[in-house]
């Protein structure tokens, strides 16, 4: 008897309608969603296939129609607010396709905290991918749309998701709007990523996309922009993607305030083949390691040097890279190096370092750049492999 | 008897006729004259005073006479010239005038030269200096002069100088377009230091000044400006100023060709107060330390970090900085750190560390960044001080 049956009382999930994944992700945390690229992608591919993008999410991801979609941009200091739908976008702006890694400013948080526990997700070094995106600039958008940009009451960018925790804000940040004027700066309203339609997790149907600056300001589900005087006052813009000094080794004794929001990301490399433990044949000789490098700001990255004696002797890499204008180097670079099998150990670790073409470099150690958040770790990444 | 006398035979000295210098600067070589500007100031004074400024010179400086001074300006392309006098340049175009730190690829090649010999002058840590300059931009000049700065064949900017080796060649280097066009780039022609006539020894009458890029490409004495497809073709432009990869030991095995010419320079820092074996007073219980920090490509200085043991433990010091846009950074912060005497040690070692606005660091060592031209030394800077 239908009548009869007593509803079943339920704790609703509030993540009960993620979109599927690939099992080729590797998983960090379900809800919300957070996944490494597999890293023997990131040796050989460099544009990551959509379905393999790392993801990170920060709450559930939101369920957006796309005919009904309007983006709404505001100028916070006069009220002025405008109001566009995809087709808007998609139409009447010049639309730009460019290679672009984004990179979360926690990747390789893991070896941060091996050396002293850190707060925040245990990314090992694939938090990163590239792909192709395609979008407008927000520079475009704004003229057009008869925003001052000369204004000098307008200092930054908030890019507002639609994405929402179960109180009902939403994940924001922002960037200074010096990177949205830059002629170089190429801030885009990305609609396509490797010429489909942007998945679920990536930020369907539009995202911010700002090549060279950390994952965390492109702002996925975007739903709003708001030109203003003040930066975002979102947590994760005023008390989180900061680089504390490493004399702060406890969340509770952050001084937040004080401290710059993280925009740009330093140069920084990894190995991705050899993975840690695998192992090589001596019979061969040789063999050879592969792996990404990428610096944020738009540079270049002009070395990558490998070793396998923690450093005294040093080969360089071959790199394989697009082709970018100068000052727009968005993407990463894959790197491989042939290197001789030692004859008198039968384990060696792999060290790899890169340079940018600011001439900026690794540090050795993470000792001058731990922070109690365990954010942008470009120390020397090292591989151990076992010789058989 | 007049007649009779025989004429001196005399080797002529190509540098007979050089400038009146400040016996306070640290002179490294007399002939061409190279010298660093004494230590302490840079531990105090954002604006280095213009005849204590640091001085690399290539070739006996020149004379020249600024009534008849003509700077020309050609299209290597399509052969357009156009000659401009100082008083074309002083009252046709916009004149800025910016705080601008200047720096040797070649600072602190002494520490790179004591872990390995290499090449050149052993400069410490003082080859580097600030001054207020002022000058117009190039872009505006080459745009008013109807050069087509969107021309594909435009790809580098010679810079010619009007000093002279004894076969008549002169100084040269040149810069990527995209630095000129760059609406941050702020490449000027520069025609007065420290609000006076540029001194003789830093270019008078008109230099070239490219901020954040290394004093190489600020040449001085400019007579000439090409826009050219290729770099300058001199020596300094194709065979000296790159680094060399660390397993190159010896410049014979070099081969500069397949390297890029050195532009923006890394982030570094240096200790100028205490020097290297001064003494502290064990009875104050606390001494401070000063220096500088700075960083090419426009970039800001977030953080410096001071230690004395040697990276365990860091202690931020406190910044004294121009008020620079963002992404218009030129010149360095000076810091300053109090630190506590330890009881137990009669010598200790303070090491310095900074942090720049893409998050970029230093490394620690030499090791990975050694190079056989000994250039753009930026590993941690070390001074031994005891303490009595
Ligand atoms: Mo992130
Ligand atoms: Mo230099």
């Amino acid at each position: 008897d239908k009548t009869k049956k007593k509803p079943v009382e339920e704790k609703v999930d509030f993540y009960r309608e993620e979109p599927k994944r690939s099992s080729r992700l590797k998983v960090l945390s379900q809800k919300p969603f957070n996944a490494e690229s597999p890293k023997e992608l990131s040796a050989e591919n460099l544009i990551t296939p959509s379905e393999l993008h790392f993801v990170r999410n920060h709450m559930p991801v939101p369920k957006i129609d796309p005919k009904s979609f309007k983006l709404s941009i505001m100028n916070d200091n006069n009220g002025k607010n405008i109001e566009l739908s995809l087709e808007d976008l998609e139409t009447k702006f010049e639309s730009i396709t460019i290679p672009v890694t984004i990179q979360c400013s926690g990747n390789k948080r893991k070896y941060m905290n091996e050396q002293n526990p850190v707060q925040g997700l245990q990314w090992d070094a694939n938090a990163i991918s590239t792909a192709l995106w395609t979008g407008v600039r927000l520079r475009d958008v704004l003229i057009h749309c008869g925003f001052d940009l000369n204004d000098p009451r307008i200092r930054h960018v908030i890019f507002e998701g639609l994405d929402k925790d179960p109180s009902g804000s939403v994940y924001a940040a922002s960037i200074p709007i010096e990177k949205v004027k830059d002629d170089n700066g190429e801030v885009l309203l990305a609609y396509k990523m490797n010429n489909q339609p942007i998945p679920l997790d990536n930020g369907y149907p539009l995202r911010a996309l700002v090549p060279g600056i950390i994952g965390a300001r492109s702002v996925k589900w975007l739903g709003k922009i708001i030109l203003s005087e003040e930066e975002s006052q979102s947590f994760w813009q005023l008390n989180d993607y900061k680089v504390l000094p490493p004399s702060v080794k406890n969340l509770k004794e952050a001084d937040f305030k004080k401290l710059r929001a993280i925009q740009e990301s330093p140069i920084t490399s990894a190995i991705c083949q050899p993975a840690e433990g695998n192992v090589v044949k001596r019979e061969n000789g040789k063999f050879t390691a592969k792996g990404y490098a990428f610096s944020g700001g738009g540079n270049d990255v002009l070395n990558v040097l490998v070793s396998i004696d923690n450093g005294k002797n040093w080969k360089q890499a071959a790199l394989h890279k697009f082709d970018s204008p100068l000052y727009k180097s968005w993407a990463w670079v894959l790197w491989e190096c042939e290197l001789d099998i030692p004859q008198d150990q039968d384990q060696i670790e792999v060290v790899c370092t890169a340079t940018d073409s600011n001439q900026n470099t690794q540090p050795e150690s993470i000792s001058s750049i731990w922070n109690a958040r365990g954010l942008l770790n470009n120390a020397w990444h090292k591989v151990k492999v076992k010789i058989e």
